[in-house]
C-alpha cells in the first residue's frame, strides 16, 4: 500500500518537532511538505525550527512554505515560549538551516498542492488554523480537494489548558477554526480528552537514551522544559504528545476510539471563546460533522512512539 | 442527630415531586419550606403542584411560598411540557390543593427565614435560581447567614440537555446564576454529569409498583411522559432522577464523589451562554469555590430512593 | 391642576441633588419619596445625601426607602467619586441627618405604593435602574400600574461618558434597564444627547450666588468638583445637568424634542454593553417603544433651573 | 498635478457602478483596477459588473481582479438584490462583457500592486472589506505601503441600515473590518452620517436626461430599483450616493468635514455587531485613528455628481 500523502501545517514547537521526527520514522507516511504558522512561539522561529528539524533528520528535500504571522482576529498570543522555551524546542540546539522556505505563501502552496491531487492529500494542523482558513476564504474548491483534516485541538468533556474552557491552539485563533469547521471538510479531531493520555516519562525518556543517538538525545533535551512546566503547572512527571498523537490516526488507529458528533466552536468573544464543544444530546439537530478522538490506548501509543524514534537513532 | 433543615426552591415537575417525596420519606431531612418558581412549568402551575405534593403526602403543614415568574434576563423557557406533561407531572392527577401559598413572596421568606436562623439552613435550588439571586441583591446578608447551597444544574464534562453547553435550569435563568455563584454561599453542584447515572428503569417502577399504594402508583403516573420523553429523545429506558439525587448530600454523601474547584456560567450571549465549566488545570488562577459531583453509584441511589418509597407507602 | 405624583430613584450625586432641590422648587410636583441606589458612589453615602438634601431643604416629611447596593450581574462601578467627591455631593457639607429611612426596601415601597395608586405615580430613575428591575421581576403588576417612567440616561447618537458607546447609568447596570424597557411601562429617555445641551456655566452660578442665600451656596459648593471634572475631562466650562433635565417632562415639556422609536439595550457583554440605540431607519421592524429626547433649547432650561432656585433661596 | 491612482475594491451594486463613472468621469483620478467581492450581490455578478461597466465606458484596459466570494466568519448576506436588484445593476441592462479577470486572485493583485508603488496607491473599498483584510493577514507589510484607504462604510451617530446598529458593508464583514481598523493604515470613513446628506433626486435624474446619453440612460435605469427602495422602506424621494461620496475625499475635500477620532467596530456577536463607532468623548484614553466625515454640502456634491455624469455623456 502506498504511504500516506500528508501537509503538515505546523508551529514548532517541542511536540510539533516530535511529529515530524515521528512522521518520518513512519513509512505508512510521506511528508509532502510543512507549512508554518505563528503559535508557540512567533513566525520567523516556527519556520527555522521547520527547517532545522528537517535538516536535523536529513530529510531537507521536503519544502517548507512559510505562512501566517498573526491570528485573524484575536490577538497574538506570546505565552508559549514558558512552555517550549525561548527556542521553541527546549534545550535542544540544532545548527541555523541552510535551507530556505520555498517563495510561495503557505496558503498559495496548500491551494495549488491540494487542487493538483484531489482527494490524495491528508492535511495535519497541529498548530493555530489560520494560514487553511486563509486558503478557504481565497479558494473555497480546497474544502472538496482535500482528502482529509487532522487537527490537535480543543478540549470537549476536558478543560481548557488556555482558558478554563479552551486549548491552546483553538484558542490561538478561534475565527480561523470557525472557518474550517464549516468548510465541509472531512475532519477527525485529536483534543485534549485524548493526548493527555499519552504522557511520555522521564523513565521513558532515560529508557531511549540508552541508545545513544541524536534523535533520543534531541528528544531529551526537547522535551526537558516542557517537562518542567507540566511538573511545575499541572503536577504530573511526563509531558504529553499532543500533536504526535495526530499521526496514530494512520500509523495505529486502532489505539483511537472515535466518535462522530456535531462539534463546534464558541467565537463569541465571551469567556467561552475557544471552547469546543461536542452536541452529545444532540439538542441542536444538527449533523454530525466530526470525528472526535474520546479515548485512547495512550501507554501504546507511547510505546509506538519510543520504538519509532529507536529505529530513526 | 437532628434532622439537618432544609428549604426546596423548586418548580414542579416530575423530579422535583419526586424530590419532595424523597425528602418527606428521609428522617436526616427537616423540609422548613418549599419556595415554587418558573421552570419546568409556569409559576401557577408549579405553585399548585407543589401544594398538591404536600396534602398528597400529608405534610400540608409545610409552608409554600410562591415566588417568581419571570427569569431574571433570559426569555421565559416554554418547553419543560414535552418533558413534565402539560401539568407538570406527567400522567399523574392529584386532586386541587385546599391550602394556599403564604401571603409572603418566596425572596422575602426566603430574607426572614435564612437570617433568623444563621448557618441553620441549608437551601436547595432545583428549578432555575430566580427566587436565590434577587433575595441576594435585596438582602446580601443573606449569603453568609446560609448554612449551604446545593444545586441541581450544570453540565461539566457532560453535554447538554438544552443546548449542546447548558443544562436546563443554569440555561433558565444563567443571571441567576451567576449572582449566586459569586455570592460566596458555600455550594455543592449536582450536574448531569451524575444525575445521568442515576437512571429509574420502567423495571424499578414495576417492582415498586408490587406494593399497591398511592404513592408507588404517583410514581408510575408521574414519570411515564418522562421515559417517553427520554425514550423518543435520548434513546434510553429510564428517567435520571436529577433532582432527588441533590439530596444525597445529605442522606447517602459517601455515593457522591465531590472535587472543589473554581466553577463558573458563561453568560456572554453566546453560543455557550448557560455552560458551567470547572477550571480543572487551573489556569484562571482562580480559588476553588464549588463542590461539584464527578461521579456517583448511581444503582445505590436508586435503590435507596425505591426503598424510601416503599417507606412511605 | 394637581401637581404629578413623583417618586425619585436616586444616587445623589450631585445632580440628582439638584433634581431634588429643583423638584422641590416646582409648584407642578410633589415627591411623594426617595428610593436610594448605588450609583455614583455607595449605597451608605447615597441614603445619607438623600436624607440630607430633604433635611436641608425643610422637607423631611418625605420618606427615604432604602435600595440595592450592587448592580444585578456586572460589577459595581467605583469611579463616580471622580465626578462627584468622596461625599457624592461636591464641596458641599450638609449635617448628618437626623432623620432615617424607612423600614422598608425601597423594591417594596416601589411594589405597594405603585399598586396602591394605579396610573397615578411618575418614576423619575435618574440613577442605576436596579430598584425597579428587581421590584419588576418581584411584582411584575407594577409595570401597568406606573403612570410613566422618565430615566435620565443613554447616549443615542451621542458617544458615551463612560464607554466610547456607553452612558454612566445605563452601563452601571444594563440587565437592569433591559427589564426596564422591556417591561411595558411608558417610558421617556433623557439621553446625553440633550443633557450635554444643558451646560450650567461657572458664570450662571456666580449670577444665582448674587443672592446670598444656603440654597445658592449650596449650588455653588456642590457643583464644585463636578466642574473641574467637565474642564479636566472633557474640556468644557459648566457641568450638564443631566438628572434635574428629568424634570422637564412635567414643569417645561415645550423645551424637548422628543420622537418616538424602537430602543433597546446592548447586555451582549462585548464592546458596546450598555449602549442605548434607537432603531431610526425602522430595520428591526419592531414597534416604537420609547419616547426619546433628541434635542432640547438647553439655555431655556438652564434659566429655568435658576430661575427656581432664586426661588427657593 | 499627477492624479491620485486609486484602486477601487468594489461589489457592483448601483451605487458602485455609478462611483466607477464618477471615477473616470474625474481628471483627479487614475483608477488602476478594479478588485471585486462579494456584497451587494454575489462574486459572480459584481465581478460581471465590474468588467460590463469599464466597458460601458470604453475603460476595459483597466484590470479586474476577483477576490473573495464569502465573509470572513459571518454568514453571506442575501438580501442586496432588494436593493440592486437582480442583476445588482437596478434596471439597466450592459451586454455581457467580452473582457475576463486578471489570471490573478485579488488578493495577490491588491499586494503585489501596493508594494511594487509605496505610498503610491489608494485604496478605496465600498464593499465588504475581505480583501483588504486576507491581504493584510497574507502580507502585513502592505499596511505602510498603502498612501490612503478610503471607505464606504459605518454608521456613526447615524442608525444602521441593515441592524438598528451597523451599516451594510461593514456589517457584512465586521472581522474584515476589525483587521483593517487595527492594521495602522491611514483611514478616511464615509458612513451614513454623511451619504443620507447626499441624495440623488428623481428630478436630477430627469435633469441630467435632458441630454440624451448612453450615460444619463444608464444612470437612470440603474437608480430605478434602488429609488424604489429607498421611497418603499426609507420613506423618501431619492437614493443617497453613498459609494461615489467616497471620491469626494480627492474631487471635492472642501464639501467634507472630517474629525478624527478613535473608531472602531464591534465584532462581539451581540446585537450591535458591526456597529462602528468613535470615542467622541476620549474615555477609552485610545489615540484618534481614524478621519471620519461627520458633515458634507450635500446639494453640493450631487451638483458636481451630475456635471461629471455630463462630461461623460
Amino acid at each position: 500500500m502506498n504511504p500516506t500523502q500528508i501537509i503538515i501545517d505546523t508551529d514548532p514547537g517541542v511536540d510539533d518537532a516530535l511529529t515530524i521526527l515521528l512522521a518520518l520514522a513512519s513509512p505508512e507516511i510521506q511528508i509532502e511538505a510543512l507549512t508554518t504558522v505563528h503559535g508557540n512561539i512567533g513566525i520567523e522561529k516556527t519556520t527555522r525550527n521547520a527547517l532545522a528539524m528537517l535538516e536535523f533528520a536529513n530529510a531537507s528535500h521536503i519544502p517548507v512554505a512559510r505562512g501566517c504571522s498573526l491570528p485573524l482576529v484575536s490577538p497574538l498570543n506570546k505565552s508559549g515560549d514558558i512552555v517550549h522555551g525561548a527556542s521553541g524546542i527546549g534545550k535542544a540546539v540544532l545548527p541555523e538551516p541552510k535551507s530556505k522556505p520555498i517563495s510561495q505563501h503557505a496558503i498559495d502552496y496548500l491551494i495549488e498542492r491540494i487542487l493538483a491531487a484531489p482527494q490524495e492529500i491528508t492535511l495535519f494542523t497541529i498548530g493555530p488554523m489560520t494560514n487553511l482558513a486563509l486558503a478557504i476564504r481565497k479558494e473555497p474548491r480546497i474544502a472538496e480537494a482535500l482528502k482529509g483534516l487532522v487537527i490537535m485541538g480543543g478540549a470537549i468533556r476536558s478543560g481548557g489548558n488556555i482558558t478554563p474552557l479552551a486549548e491552546f491552539n483553538i484558542h490561538a485563533d478561534p475565527h480561523a477554526v470557525h472557518i474550517v469547521f464549516h468548510s465541509g471538510i472531512p475532519i477527525t479531531l485529536i483534543p485534549l480528552d485524548v493526548t493527555y493520555k499519552c504522557l511520555l516519562t522521564t523513565a521513558d525518556v532515560e529508557r531511549l537514551n540508552r541508545i545513544d543517538s541524536p534523535v533520543a538525545r534531541f528528544v531529551r533535551d526537547a522535551t526537558a522544559v516542557y517537562m518542567d512546566f507540566y511538573k511545575k503547572y499541572e503536577g504530573f512527571d511526563g509531558c504529553p504528545l499532543h500533536d504526535p498523537l495526530t499521526l496514530a490516526t494512520i500509523i495505529a488507529p486502532e489505539l483511537l476510539t472515535l466518535e462522530e458528533h456535531y462539534v463546534d466552536v464558541d467565537i463569541s468573544g465571551g469567556i467561552s471563546t475557544g471552547k469546543t464543544f461536542a452536541d452529545f444530546m444532540k439538542v441542536s439537530k444538527q449533523p454530525a460533522n466530526i470525528k472526535v478522538a474520546l479515548d485512547v490506548r495512550g501507554r501504546d501509543f507511547i510505546e509506538l512512539f519510543i520504538e519509532r524514534m529507536e529505529k530513526l537513532a
